[in-house]
C-alpha cells in the first residue's frame, strides 16, 4: 500500500508502472533493431558500428521510433488521468476496469504496430485506448468543475 | 472537489485536464488530415486506403505532427509543475493566473500552428507559456531546495 | 517543503524540476542552432528569416531535437516513478541516492548527444539513468502489486 491509503490508487500504479515498463521494452526493442539492421540515427554511433555508411534510415526502425512516440502520446496522459481519476473518489471495479481495458488496449496497441497487424487492428485498439481515457478525462472535469 | 482538499489543486487540474482534450482534439485532426490528404505513416493504414502509394509524407500531417510533439514538449511539463506547485501553497488567485495564462498561450499556439499563422505568432504564443512555467519552477525550487 | 510533509518527495522535487529546466534549456538552444543555422521547420519561420530556402532539415537541428525527444522518452517517465516511489516509504538517503544518479546520468547523456561524444559514452549514460528507474519501478510494484 502507498502512504497515501487510496486502494484504487495503488491500484491505477500498477498498471501504470505496466505500461511504464513496456515503454522501456519498447525502446530496449528499438535498440536491437538498429543493430540488427545497421542503421543508426546517429554519426558517432555508425562509426563505432562499422562505419558512416550505417547511418542512414531503416523502415523497421521508425516503425519502432512510431509506436513508442504513439506510446508517449497515449500512456502519458494516462499517467495524470488516472491518478487524478483515483482522488474522485470512484468504486474500486469501476476504476480498475478502466486501468485495465486502457493496459490491455495499448499492449495490443504495440503488438498490432511492431507486426505489423492489417489495418483497423491498431487503429482499433487506439479507439479502444481512448475510451477509458475520455471517461476519465469528462468524470475529473464534473469533480472539479467548479473550481475553474 | 478531489479528496486532497485543495482548492488550487482542484483548479490546476481543470486547466490540466482541459489541455490534454486538447491534445486529443489534435490528435483526431492529424487522423483526419491524414485520411482527407491521402497520407499515411505506415504500408498497412495505405493499403487499406487505396494502395501503397498514399504510404508518404505530407506537408499539413507533418505539420500537425510538430504542433502535437511541441505540446508533449511544453504541456507534459505543465502537469508535473502544475500539480507540484499547488502543493506550495500559493493564493488562488496568483495560482489561477499562472493556468489561466499557461493554458491561453497553449490554445493560441496550436491555432498558430495549424492555421500557419504569420511568425512570430506561434514563437510569441509559446514565450508566452514559458513564462508561468518557469515563475513555478522557480517557485518550487525555492520551496524544496533545502532538502537537495 | 511541500504540503504532504514528506521528506522524500521534496528531495525528488528537486531534481525534477532541475531535469525539467534542463530540457527548457535544450529547447532554447534547439531554436538557437535554428536561427545560426537558418533551418526552420516552417515555412513561416522561414519567410521571416530570408526566405523559403531555408525551409530545410540541418544535421545539427536534428541532433537538438533527438536529444530532446529521448528527453521526453526518459525523464517524463522518471517524474512519475520518482513521485509513486517517494510514497513508499524508502529511507531517504536511498532514494536520492536514485535521484542523484538519475539526474547525473541524464545530464551527461544531454552533454554526449549535444557534443556528439564518442560512442558509446551516450549509450552508457542512458544505460546508467536506466538502472534508478528500474530500480524504482520493481520497488513500486512490489509495493501495489497485491492491488492489481
Amino acid at each position: 500500500m502507498l502512504r497515501n491509503n487510496n486502494v484504487v490508487f495503488s491500484c491505477f500504479v500498477f498498471y501504470a508502472v505496466l505500461l511504464l515498463l513496456k515503454m522501456y521494452v519498447l525502446a530496449f526493442i528499438t535498440g536491437q533493431v538498429r543493430l540488427r539492421k545497421k542503421a543508426f540515427a546517429n554519426p558517432e554511433d555508425a562509426m563505432r558500428h562499422g562505419g558512416l555508411q550505417y547511418h542512414r534510415l531503416d523502415p523497421d526502425v521508425e516503425r519502432c521510433r512510431r509506436a513508442h512516440r504513439n506510446d508517449m502520446e497515449n500512456i502519458f496522459p494516462f499517467l495524470f488521468l488516472g491518478a487524478i481519476y483515483s482522488m474522485t473518489g470512484p468504486s474500486l471495479g469501476t476504476a480498475r476496469l478502466h486501468f485495465v481495458a486502457f493496459t490491455a488496449a495499448r499492449v495490443l496497441h504495440s503488438v498490432a504496430y511492431l507486426a505489423a497487424l492489417p489495418a483497423p487492428t491498431r487503429s482499433l485498439a487506439y479507439v479502444a485506448a481512448q475510451v477509458p481515457c475520455l471517461s476519465m478525462a469528462l468524470q475529473i472535469m464534473a469533480a472539479v468543475a467548479s473550481y475553474a
